[in-house]
C-alpha cells in the first residue's frame, strides 16, 4: 500500500523566488551541460581555464510519481552567454501521459522553447507575472535566460510527467537563442539531428 | 481526432491577481449559495430584503478535461459573513484520478479546507506567496475569506481532474469557519451528514 500524503504548505517570495520549503535541490555547472551548448569549443575553454560556473539551479517539492499528484518548483538561471548563446536548462521532453506543465515568470527575462516530438518549435516570453501554458504535445521544454538579471520560475506539473534529457542530449532542441547586436534571436540549431 | 492545443501565456498581475486572458468567467451569489451556509435563517433574511450580494468570482483557463493537460484560474471571495459564518467557495470534491492542485495565495487572508471522503478534514492558511499542495485523497476543497479584503488566490488543476458539487451540496463540509471573539475558528458543523 502507498503511503498516504498528506497536505502541507510553504511560502513562495514573489519578490526574490524562494522557496521556505523544498524536498529536492540540483545546482547544474557548465560541465553538466557539456554537450547542451551549441559552441563545444567555447565551453572547453573555459573547462581547460578552470572555470565551471553555476548556470542555473531548481528547488523542487516533489511528489511521488503517481497519477493525480503534483510536483512544483522554483527554477534560477543566471544570466550570461556561452559563446552567442544564451545560459538555459538542458531541457527535458515529458515521457508520460501528464506532459501538461504551467510556468509562472517571477523575474528576469527569457523565453520558454517549446518543441514536439517531430522537431517543430516555438517559444513563449517568461517575464514576471507571465504564464505559460504548455499543453501535453508540446512536451519537449528549454528555459533560456536573455536578460541581465537572473531568471526565476516557478513550475506545476503533474507527478508522473517523467523528464527525458537524453533524447535532447543526443539531438538537442531544433532553435537555439543567441546573441545578435545585443538582441536575443531565435535561429536554427545545424547540429539538431 | 481532437483538436490540437497550442501554447499560449498570459499576464497574472502579482498584486491585484487580476489576469490578462481567461476563457470562463464565474460570478456566484448569495442565492446560488442557499444550502452552502449554515445559518438557512441569515441567508433567507438577506434574500427576502432583496440583497443578493456577490460573494465570489473565478476566472479560469480552462483546458478540455483530458488526461495530462492543466487547468488554471484565479478566485477572488469576497470579505463578509453570512451570520457568522465567513464568505466562502461552494467548495467541490474532485471527481477523476487527477485530484492534485495546487493553491498559490496572492492577496487577503483565509483558509483552503481540505476534506477526504471519509469526513476527515484539516485547514491551511491561505495568504500572499502561500503554496499550497493538496493530495489526491484530500480532494474536498473549500476557500474561506477570514480577512477584512478581497482573498485572491491562483489555482492549478489537471483539466481532467472534475468536479463535484452536488455532494458538498447534500453533505456540507465536516468543519465550518466562524467568528468567535473577532476571531475565525474552526467548529464542526452540525449539519454535516
Amino acid at each position: 500500500m502507498r503511503k498516504e500524503l498528506k497536505p502541507y504548505s510553504l511560502c513562495l517570495n514573489f519578490e526574490s523566488g524562494e522557496l521556505s520549503f523544498y524536498n529536492k535541490k540540483v545546482e547544474i555547472k557548465l560541465s553538466d551541460l557539456k554537450n547542451f551548448f551549441s559552441n563545444r569549443e567555447a565551453v572547453e575553454s573555459k573547462l581547460t581555464k578552470g572555470e565551471d560556473p553555476l548556470i542555473y539551479s531548481y528547488y523542487d517539492c516533489v511528489q511521488p510519481p503517481v497519477r493525480g499528484e503534483m510536483s512544483f518548483g522554483v527554477t534560477r538561471i543566471l544570466p550570461g552567454k556561452i559563446g552567442d548563446e544564451y545560459n538555459h536548462t538542458r531541457g527535458h521532453y515529458h515521457t508520460d501521459g501528464g506532459a501538461g506543465e504551467i510556468y509562472v515568470g517571477i523575474k528576469g527575462e527569457g523565453f520558454l522553447l517549446l518543441q514536439k516530438r517531430d522537431g517543430s518549435c516555438t517559444s513563449e516570453k517568461l517575464e514576471r507575472g507571465r504564464v505559460v501554458y504548455t499543453p501535453t504535445d508540446w512536451n519537449g521544454h528549454r528555459t533560456v535566460n536573455t536578460g541581465k538579471d537572473e531568471l526565476v520560475f516557478l513550475t506545476i506539473e503533474q507527478a508522473d510527467s517523467g523528464h527525458d534529457y537524453e533524447t535532447i542530449k543526443e539531438k538537442g532542441f531544433a532553435k537555439l537563442v543567441v546573441e545578435r547586436n545585443g538582441k536575443p534571436v531565435m535561429v536554427n540549431n545545424s547540429r539538431y539531428k
